[in-house]
Order: C-alpha cells, then sequence, then structure tokens
C-alpha cells in the first residue's frame, strides 16, 4: 500500500538545520501520505540564530536534475520555494507547463528575518513565467505587494490572478499584531475564503514551507484547493504549536509524530 | 517530549529521487528517533535507473555552513557518507575531531550500479583523515579492498583498525550470492560479531545510507556498538523488504511507516 504514496516534487533551498527548504518540505509531505523528490535550488549557510549566505545552484545542473526526474517519475503535484535567480525559474517554467500537475508557489522574497533573497529579475521571472502555471501561490503580505506592483492586499490577490495564478492565498502572518492571524484565499470566478487560526509570538522559521507543501501533498487526493487549503492550515498551526528549539535561535515546526 | 529528539548530522550526497543520499538519513533518522541535521557534499542528477553526474559541493562552502551549524546546534552523532572531494573530507575532518561525538563513516566509493565515485585523492584523505576519527565504519566487501589496499575481507578489516577506525562493519550484500548476507563486525580487543540476514535479489537503491544512518541514530541511545548494529540491520531489513518502486529503475527501501 506504501507504494502508493503520490509523489510530490519539492523544489527549494536546502537548510541545513532543518526547519525551512527541503527537509521541511520532505517531513511535511511525508507526514501527508505523499512520497517527496527534491530539487535544490540554493545551498546556505545558516543556523537558527540566522542565514549567513547562499549560493544558487547553477540553472543549468538544475534543469539537468529536472529533466533526468521527469524521464522516469512522474510528480503528482509540485510544489515551488525559495529560488536561486530568474534563469532558475524560466527554466522550470519550461519544464513544468509540460507536466499539467498542480503546482503550488511560494514566492520567498525574503528570510523569515527579513534579508532579500530575490533580486528584481527573479521578482520578474516569477511574475512571467511561474505565475502564469501556478495552480495556488502563497505570498504572505509584504510578498503579495511585492510581486503584483499593488498598494493594498485586495488590489494583490486580484493582479496576482490577472497575471496567471488561479489560487491566491495571502497569508495573515506578517500582517497587524493581534492574537489571530487572518489568511485568504481567492480564486476563479470571485471565490473568496478566510482562515483565522491563533498567532504564536515570535517567528517559527519554515512555517511558510510547511505550509505550501502541505497544500501541494493534499492536492493530489483531489481536493478541491479550498479544502486542501484548510487541511493544510490545520496541519501546519498543529506543526507550529508543537514547534521545538534545536538551537539558540529560532523555533521550528514540529512535523513529525503529529497528530492530525 | 518530541524536542528531546537528539540530534543527528548527516553529511551525504543528494538524490533527487530520494532514494539515498541526505534523503535517506532523514527519514531513516527521524524513524528512529532522532532529528535530523544534513549538509550537501554532491548534487546529482540521477533518476531511478542511475546516475548520470555529480556536482561536488566546493570544500569551502561545506565548511562555512558546518562551522555556523556547529556555533548554534550540537549533534549527538554524525554520519558521513559520499564526500565530493579530498579537500571535503580534510576540511570535515578538522572540525568533527574537535566535535568528540560518534563519527559513523559509509565510505561510498561506488554507486549501486558499479559507477567510480570517489578518486584516488578522495580515498587517500579518508584513509588519512577520517579513519582515525571514525566510531564505526562500514564498507561493503570492495570497499573494505580497495580502502585498505589488502587482498582478503578479514585482512582488510584488521588494516582499516590499523588506520584508526574503531569499529569495521564489512557489510555483506557484495559477497557471493545466496539467500543469505552475512556482514561482520570486528571492534576494539578482538571482539567479532557477525550478523546474518535474508538476501532480497536486486539492487535497493539507498540501502548502504540506511544502515549508516540507523547506527548513528542508535548510538545517541547510548548502544553499544554491537547492539546498534544489530538494531540498525533489524531497520534496513524490515525497509528493504517493503522496498517501493516508484520509477522503472531500482526500487528503494521503504523507511516511512514502517514497524520496527
Amino acid at each position: 500500500m506504501s507504494g502508493q504514496r503520490p509523489l510530490v516534487l519539492a523544489i527549494a533551498g536546502h537548510d541545513p538545520c532543518g526547519g525551512a527548504g527541503i527537509q521541511a518540505d520532505i517531513e511535511t509531505i511525508h507526514s501527508l501520505g505523499g512520497r517527496a523528490l527534491t530539487l535544490v535550488t540554493l545551498l546556505t549557510a545558516q543556523n537558527t540564530r540566522g542565514l549567513h549566505h547562499s549560493w544558487p545552484v547553477p540553472a543549468d545542473l538544475l534543469g539537468a536534475q529536472l529533466d533526468l526526474l521527469l524521464e522516469d517519475l512522474r510528480p503528482a503535484a509540485v510544489k515551488i520555494g525559495l529560488l536561486g535567480s530568474a534563469e532558475q525559474a524560466k527554466l522550470l517554467a519550461g519544464r513544468l507547463a509540460r507536466l499539467e500537475r498542480p503546482v503550488v508557489l511560494d514566492p520567498v522574497l525574503a528570510s523569515g528575518a527579513g534579508q532579500p533573497l530575490a533580486d528584481g529579475p527573479l521578482i520578474e521571472a516569477l511574475r512571467r513565467h511561474l505565475l502564469p502555471l501556478s495552480t495556488l501561490i502563497t505570498p504572505n503580505g509584504p510578498e503579495a505587494l511585492r510581486l503584483s506592483g499593488e498598494e493594498t492586499l485586495t488590489a494583490a490577490a486580484g493582479r496576482l490572478q490577472t497575471l496567471g495564478a488561479r489560487w491566491v492565498l495571502v497569508s495573515g502572518g506578517h500582517g497587524p499584531e493581534g492574537e489571530e492571524v487572518v489568511s485568504r484565499l481567492q480564486g476563479p470566478g470571485g471565490v473568496q475564503e478566510a482562515f483565522r487560526h491563533r498567532r504564536r509570538p515570535g517567528n517559527i522559521h519554515g512555517t511558510g514551507c510547511t505550509l505550501s507543501a502541505a497544500i501541494a501533498t493534499l492536492l493530489t487526493r483531489g481536493l478541491a484547493p479550498p479544502e486542501a487549503v484548510r487541511q493544510a492550515h490545520r496541519y501546519t498551526a498543529r506543526a507550529v504549536a508543537e514547534a521545538v528549539t534545536p538551537g539558540g535561535g529560532a523555533p521550528i515546526p514540529e512535523r513529525l509524530d503529529i497528530e492530525f
């Protein structure tokens, strides 16, 4: 039966502490019944206190890896996280368009501590090449504004749909402080839904990776996006509530052994 | 309680299919109650049919990653798998000697399909720099002969101990064909133990990674090496017995959801 786990391809950075990046994706995908395939876009030197530097994988190497993978294995969904360059974004777009599977894009533009992780050409490449093939994108507030060029979140979500994203989930973790976090999902035909959950104080490293990988995995079950998002929020909230602090810095979600 | 998972640092290659390398380590470490930290030594383009090419991570980047990790996080054990260069081996040795934690070295010299993955300088660096700080090494037969320069497995195991490895486990998967695989462990003071298990036909991609990561994780429980090896064999045998075939090539061990 375990052979039936759907394959979920996660394309993201590598975080040696395991809080974020492909390890977060692997843990999430497996917890939710998938089997992970992964491609590393960026190697990073970081610990739980912060990111020191990062090193993008050459786009041609990433392309060769993806080609070989897709010759042999057929992912049921794709999650794209942090990318290392505009070239990577273009190259992925060309190949993933032919795959015809749900793509969840987590457009990471800055680290948890606010350091910029995407330059102008990468943002432009996300907009032009990856938004049009995204089933669902999961920007936080600042990312939604930056990607769309709009000044309000409502305008941003609409603009991101116009640019080609079918569903836009603007996560609320960066919104006004308060006990509750509200994330808003907007889809085709004017569908709108809000998701509320309790805020946990402090920055939990890897929350966004967890959410987007969870949505991608849940979409392989054939769930409609609003239901996949609802369940993914529930999973992420549990992982965040159980977060552990393995080092001297940010806690990381506990994605293992959680009851869900 | 989950915060108490011991940290196990896995230093290994990255396999996009997830059969081997850091994903195999992450799955194994987590299944056995640890929490994985990982460093990537080598990116590879491969699928379940074979390895096409590989790209070693620059040694200075690996060093910067390891330094930052160890400033903040304290692994309870280390597993070293495939390395990308002699420089990587030297650099790791200097840093890991100061860590004073059990080190399990899986000296991968060739791919499952027999392609060479280590050149002369890397083999010499493993011998000179990493054997002396290894608590336990897990070569298969051909690797034991090549690393030691001896002509019989018995002589090889003794020579590897003389070169500094405290315990030597020569795994039997590459031995004479037969229904049973026999692996032999040799330790300080002439301790010898044999481990027998049923052979499964064909090459299961990632078996060696699973075994060495399991031993490293079990050593964090304070088990004596023979007991850690016994339990790691049991875990690996279960994962191999449940192996799945996600692509058109080699099966991979099912390290998730196995009862152990």
